[in-house]
């Protein structure tokens, strides 16, 4: 029989009658003849209130023991989801990751997955079992549950999806899908109806948080198509998958944005081999996320380095860069923590020339000054001041026709 | 190193105020040389939350599920312990019914403990880490996540404390001790210092609700040592133990009652071989727990027959004997739901004579009626009008002396 994954969000399981709602869509799919895998998360609030009482007992908290708490909210969810399923007449059960096991390294709290053992869930598919797993959690090789980080269900999802080499895996959620670009933006916005897995990164990590990065990569990895739907009506949602399952691509899919960036340039920076590393190793060392990095062209073999980290990062990486002062060399820093990224993303791009071009005289037209420039084989990104953001991404949503189908 | 199980209820554990002033007691013994293994309920009202979200699903539920769900409370409760205990600077990890594994049939709701496997614990106590175990909980041997039913903690503790051969077992909870009778009913009742196993199970079944009977005869059977003491002050309170380690035993120990009792009758009963299995069968079947059984002398071949009932169980009691009409034939029924038991309790009657004869007179003194008389190796036990219940046992009390130490 085929296996579904089908995976709900917190939002999706915020209450008792929420659940049942999830539950009468595992039905749908189970008297379709799925063989059904679910994963859940925590009731909505209920992560919350559990890291509070972590926090509230101790700032420099033991991982091990978070993970023991936090990971109490899926336990509860998995048993009411199959209690509920059992309700509907579905045959149900509920799984810890230790009862699969899910198998993770060490790393409490964001733990990776390592493995999943799915022999004794296949025989119970055998019994006519549908499973209910607790998502974003695992068990480390010393037998203590480990979590896998916030928005981890998506991950768990995905991995058990393709451990158990399931057709489609269905995230569901609070939103119908993957929108071209944000709605409360442009409410021009479109559904867009198959985006290959490489794009959805992007749009990922550029700020359209629908789907855990880390989930996407894993699905691309093992070529589990997704599919982003909402848990509040019946319209299909967004399927994620492999380009070579897109028919016709568009050559730009989407625009994303970062609004709370911060840009740090470096002036007259020596032009020497190890520049770059003496730089960006710090930062690295600090766990500051470096976006976009460029350099000036040399000048009497001195330089201009201009990078940007997100807002939360600025004031650590301004510190980071001061204190190794002496190492880099350079002349002065120049802040500007009043900027935005928008970036058009779409694999059509490899094969269509001219996007970047397309995309600066959008901005031109409107006036919106460009301060930096990165591009990537599906994305081209740019930098502006923040005020004109909203500005630049209807701008460019509407010179790409992406409102039209 | 010596070890001591250390067990905190659902009031001692109810916030993380409450946690801490646990986490101090431990981290007392901890520093007086103790090994010590925790064992921790669920916070107050956490369990009660649970329950009502199983029974909003479903009142028919699936009670491997239903354990799922409540256990997590417990699973909370030991890792806010452990990390508490770490802040105090007692090295300390949680531990879950299944990472001992404490091994239980599949009786899953009211399971009982069939072993456990201390060798992990074991190996900790070596690298120094204190134990924090969550209680009411094991592993069946489907590795599904099973509960021992209400108030298991207790037998939890003891059970561990048995498989660990530790020194004692101490019961923390909202009272300091066991008394010689309540102290609500009898403001001079007295706390007592040692109690025997045996007059512990007399008076926890009788009505002194302290300790689980279970966990009480477990400690017996393996002959660990109990402490039952407060969470909320720092006064030795009641050991139980062996009767062997009590030097001078009291000839009446305690007074126990049972507010809620009542009497059925049946008259004319015919005096047959095979009669009383006729009716406490059915009653059995029907999981009517009866109580005291008297059978009169017999007349011309029939008899009374009296049994006593507690008063949730008496309308099942009674439509479970007139269902049984036919098969026992008895002439008429009698039903007396306004009675209360009052037993005195002590080993010392085993080798004194006069204890029923001495309780029956300070009885008749205060012209209480004595309606049905049981009595057992180291209890007598007198069922009267309930209106009697608490001068009967404030005269009892008094008869034997128990406010005196």
């Amino acid at each position: 029989m085929a296996i579904l994954v089908m995976k709900f969000g917190g939002t999706s399981v915020a209450d008792l009658d929420c659940i049942h709602n999830a539950a009468l869509k595992v039905k749908r799919e189970v008297d379709a003849g799925w063989q059904v895998a679910v994963v859940v998360s925590a009731m909505s609030g209920e992560t919350n209130r559990l890291v509070k009482l972590v926090r509230d007992v101790s700032t420099l908290y033991d991982a091990r023991e978070y993970d023991a708490i936090v990971a109490s909210g899926e336990q509860v969810t998995s048993g009411l989801m199959a209690l509920t399923l059992q309700s509907l007449g579905v045959p149900a059960r509920s799984w810890q990751g230790w009862q699969m096991p899910m198998r993770t390294d060490s790393s409490h709290g964001a733990a990776r997955i390592e493995g999943i053992d799915t022999d004794a869930m296949l025989a119970k598919f055998d019994e006519g079992l549908h499973a209910v797993c607790a998502g974003f959690q695992g068990v480390s090789s010393d037998n203590r549950i480990a979590t896998l980080g916030r928005g981890g269900s998506d991950t768990s999802a995905v991995a058990l999806a393709a451990a158990l080499g399931a057709e489609r895996c269905d995230i569901y959620t609070d939103v119908d899908g993957v929108y071209t670009t944000d709605p409360r933006l442009e409410p021009d916005a479109r559904k867009i109806d198959r985006i290959a897995f490489e794009e959805m990164l992007e749009l990922a990590s550029q700020g359209a948080k629908v789907l855990q990065t880390r989930s996407v990569e894993l699905a691309m990895r093992y070529k589990v198509p997704l599919q982003v739907r909402s848990s509040f009506s019946d319209v299909p949602g967004t399927i994620v998958c492999d380009e070579e399952e897109i028919v016709e691509s568009n050559v730009v899919t989407g625009v994303a944005f970062q609004r709370e960036e911060a840009k740090i340039t470096l002036q007259n920076v020596s032009d020497r081999p190890g520049i770059a590393a003496a730089i960006f190793g710090p930062l690295a060392d600090a766990n500051v996320n470096v976006d976009m990095i460029v350099q000036n062209i040399s000048d009497d073999g001195r330089t201009d380095m201009t990078f940007t980290v997100g807002a939360d990062d600025f004031e650590r990486a301004k510190a980071t860069i001061e204190a190794a002062r002496d190492d880099i060399g350079y002349e002065g820093l120049v802040a500007d923590r009043d900027v935005a990224k928008v970036s058009v993303v779409g694999i059509g791009m490899r094969s269509h020339t001219g996007v970047a071009q397309r995309m600066f005289a959008a901005l031109a037209e409107e006036g919106v000054n460009i301060q930096v420039i990165t591009t990537s084989e599906i994305k081209v990104s740019v930098l502006v001041q923040r005020k004109y953001m909203e500005l630049a991404v209807r701008s460019l949503h509407a010179a790409f026709g992406l409102a039209e189908a």
